[in-house]
């Protein structure tokens, strides 16, 4: 490319926010022109972030004097009500947008305005909003003038189930469980009680039993692909003692004799993000630490006829900040793993 | 009491056997008489584990030169094959033996053989060994010589499903599928690469995917209570990157309209160990660290007709020498509770 | 005793105070009368506390509404700035106090101004108040009306160093550091950023470098007992990404050929929570988490006159709260050890 | 350039053989040729280490089949005592050798012997090896057939003294003491049971303090650099509960009035890996985590004439493979940032 896509940050100053500083930082196609924040105006992005010393000379500043206007791209890495506010305006102005907050994900707004608890202020932007998980809508995606990046649980768990869905495979009137396991850094970069070391630290628990927003979010992804499943979907989130990563255990029931594996290689064979196991591989949070991936494996479980499916990805980079790059990507006509190269850290 | 229990222990080394001599030391009528080591023979258990500096004199001996028939019970907190064969002798001596490995815990000896990988050495004692899930057993522990105390993962699990099984409220034919996790603990005090901080460590992974040798244990209690449940029952176990502490997940089908939690509350009436909370409560696993308890909720999935049993342990204390303990309480006629009150550490 | 020691704690909320309720709760002659916090009052302690249900049927009060003038003890567990407020009225209607908050610490008013950034508000009442270092103050803490319970660096740096200075052993001119680590939870349990898991946790760092307020009280402690050391001490205090546990390494210079390790020990020969290790062995916090010891070994570094102790506590309980419980048991005319005898937990 | 560099890894099982594995597929100019192992001979590289399935196709070879001596480069990531018997060999083939473990780094054959606690098989080579803290040796690094890749602590700790002593600035007969923590890692991928999770994790400890094989390599480097200084070098090495990082914290006493955050930022003014953050500045050790930097800060303590040092650094990267691979671009007149560009992963 002769020139560089100009990206703005909006609401940089939580994990994803450092996260999206830190792939397009690395990015070869891809100049960061504004970060924006209200409360750290004026700070240097270097001196909030210490890993970013050196790396970046920009300092925060608020959004009316960014001039996000002039971006290609704006990402909005706020928390959900801010980017239905003030992505319109942007949108209107020529400027790209991706929201890796939730104001965008959920097709029927009455459905989003109970799970998010306040009145959508852009309702009729919705229908106009890509839901990006790329590897299911890649064109889409690559038309969109707004996505919606969805959430982490929602991409760890919908990966490995798409192609079967795709294929109506899974067995009606069965359940469709998704354990899931999330880092801590899933809950944001806010001084929250239970998010203090002393409290998630050396400790397991659920949350969200009563109803998490991701359900109606993988709800709708279901119901999209096939008919009778979402009814019976559970979904259970747990808070694991670490920093990065997630972990979908999903139990489900296939309809017939097909070999799901073959199903899940066919259809991500190329996918260069999503990895899939051999069957009885047990893919670890840590083997994508910092990567833009999904390992999935899917078994049966032992002396069972429920199948057992394995999905792993680091929440804040696949499930949040890499695939909106990976999503840029793809709307700017780059490949799709442009700069997103990174090898994941282990130990 | 007028003399105190004398109480041997076999295999102090590991996890177990630290958490025995922790939890003995503060009983008010036990005295610890001889613990074990081939490999540590001749050191002082204070100096092998430094939390005991000051607690106890004892060094360890050699199984031989200790004197365990002179105990009055004896704990085995050793690898599995080693209670077999060494049991025997101390309880045809009038010795009483709970066996915290897995030697004792299947009545079915080819079902042991297949998942334990040898020959049993003592087959004709099985069926006189009581499985040591004090709640279910009670009445038979305080008669029993050999008691096979169960499984971290068996009783984490069972114990939430028991009150249901036995009034057959498990809907047959519907998956009961328990999504377990575990600290780093439960793999021993050995060292496997696996369990380094650095492998297990900010790391989150299933295990034992094609068969855990828990999962015939836990099938054994449920066929024991209720027919055509044990069939159709999943068991994931993962690895949560913390050092004790247990939660299984279990999802399961109510046959009818009762009130689960109801069943669980009067059942556990008089179970000073087993604390139902409210529905829609979320243990924590630190809530028992340290602690001989088990906190159990019981709720419906978010617009789901499954119903989801939330239940934490200490894997080494209700899931192993806790548990161990109490059972010795019953035998010898003490409150359950006997010197067992330690509140959980938190945070 | 015939009557059991009506205890109330003041801001009850904090880790201090969790830790104080688990020590009292566990004490044959304590009954926790009241606890107190303004903005969970009508909270049940056992709902806040997971740890502590069926353990208390108390529930959080005003400090108006709780009745604290009818107890025989009260522990101020409270940010600084509350009880030299509160505590006066206590202490002339005849209630003993304990303050875990360091109003009461330092004699020197201005230096305790100039440290905590406020007016003290008892200045009068500093003079009476007992430092409460139990071992070095016990007759004075026996006779008090008002303990200043020491902070967790102070404790864990001057009990090794206190039986030399007593007898003038440190060399003056020659530099005294004290390098410290302390788990998060000495911060507290309140919502700050840098106390997150995804902040502490798989990090370390120094803080507080340009002065952190332990330093006077360390400061006034050794100036007490040798002239001419305080002035060479310094103090750096580091975050260490773990729940509990303060390890202190003292570097110093002795003025002539005796052996400290016999100083020590023979200073410690009647004190139950200090245990002097044999030269050459290096103390983990972990042999004394959710204890109340201090644990310590002084040995010559490697080819070097200069001297190397470590000390290791465990910062709740010998650094907050067990020592306040130490005291109690003083100023009550109990053993020393009373309800204090928990065994550390490891692992 | 035109082709690519043939690199081989002996000891590729490792922590700092999969580090030089990441970091070398990030290269642009390097081709990982050979790697071996003889414990896993015949196993995919991919699937040892799961971060890397996708990354590299080879698999581990026997040093005997590698054909290590057709590659431009050899690291040996091997355990002590191997390379100074495999590397001579290669190094007269024309191999140039970088090594990882210590077999090169001290000049005195005796000193190493003591300290290594084996005879050394090439004394001959070790006056040829050149000590590769790039920022020190850069010229002699440059021409150098054999680097003796530094340890971890002596990274750390150097890096902040070498401008100071290069300048006689430090005070002779005053104590210069590095007090020092390591996340795990650094104890190696080796089952021991030290390094356990549960023995490791939630703690903290000092180690060899009877003398570290990491004390003669520093006081080497002083002692090359001022006089009267090395003498009065203490180093204690600690264990933090944290996979990756390194924290020195050094005190020091300068001679004089000169500001020594001038003298270190003049002498890394071109090290684009060693960074001198202002005074008063705490760095983190996940300020470098998984990138090759050296932070580091000098400060006078508070009300105090001692100085102190913090550095910070990710012990396999700087510590480790990092600076293998900057000494490798150096030794091939390539930039020596070239593919080191990798940004610390925050949190």
């Amino acid at each position: 490319m002769s020139k560089k896509i100009k990206a703005g940050i909006v609401g940089a100053t939580g994990y994803t926010g450092v996260e999206l500083l830190r792939l397009l930082a690395a990015h070869p196609d891809v100049e960061v022109a504004a970060v924006t924040s209200r409360s750290e105006a004026g700070t240097a992005v270097a001196d909030y972030f210490p890993s970013l010393r050196g790396v970046y000379g920009l300092a925060f500043q608020t959004p009316d004097e960014a001039g996000l206007e002039q971006c290609d791209i704006v990402f909005f890495a706020t928390p959900n009500g801010i980017a239905m506010k003030d992505a319109p305006r942007l949108i209107e102005q020529g400027v790209r947008v991706i929201d890796l907050s939730a104001d965008f994900r959920i097709r029927d707004i009455p459905v989003w305005e109970h799970w998010y608890g306040m009145p959508h202020a852009a309702p009729g932007l919705v229908s106009q909003a890509v839901y990006g998980l790329s590897e299911l809508n890649r064109e889409a995606v690559a038309q969109a003038r707004l996505v919606a990046n969805p959430g982490c649980y929602p991409t760890c768990v919908s990966l490995p189930l798409v192609p079967l869905l795709r294929q109506g495979r899974l067995k009606p009137g069965m359940p469709l469980i998704a354990d899931c396991k999330s880092g801590v850094s899933g809950a944001g970069r806010k001084g929250n009680v239970g998010s203090l070391l002393c409290e998630a630290g050396d400790n397991f628990k659920a949350y969200g039993i009563a109803g998490h927003r991701h359900l109606p979010e993988i709800r709708q992804t279901i119901a999209g692909l096939q008919d009778g499943i979402a009814e019976g979907f559970v979904f259970t989130p747990h808070l694991a003692p670490m920093i990065r990563g997630m972990h979908a255990t999903v139990y489900l029931h296939l309809s017939d004799g097909i070999c799901p594996e073959t199903v899940l290689r066919d259809y991500y064979r190329d996918s260069p993000f999503v990895d899939i196991l051999p069957a009885g591989s047990t893919p670890e949070t840590r083997s994508v630490r910092g990567a833009n991936l999904c390992r999935i494996s899917i078994q049966q479980a032992a002396q069972s006829d429920v199948w057992v499916v394995l999905s792993v990805i680091d929440n804040l980079v696949k499930g949040a900040a890499g695939q909106a790059v990976q999503n840029m990507n793809i709307m700017f006509g780059l490949e799709e793993t442009h700069g997103l190269g990174g090898i994941p850290l282990l130990p």
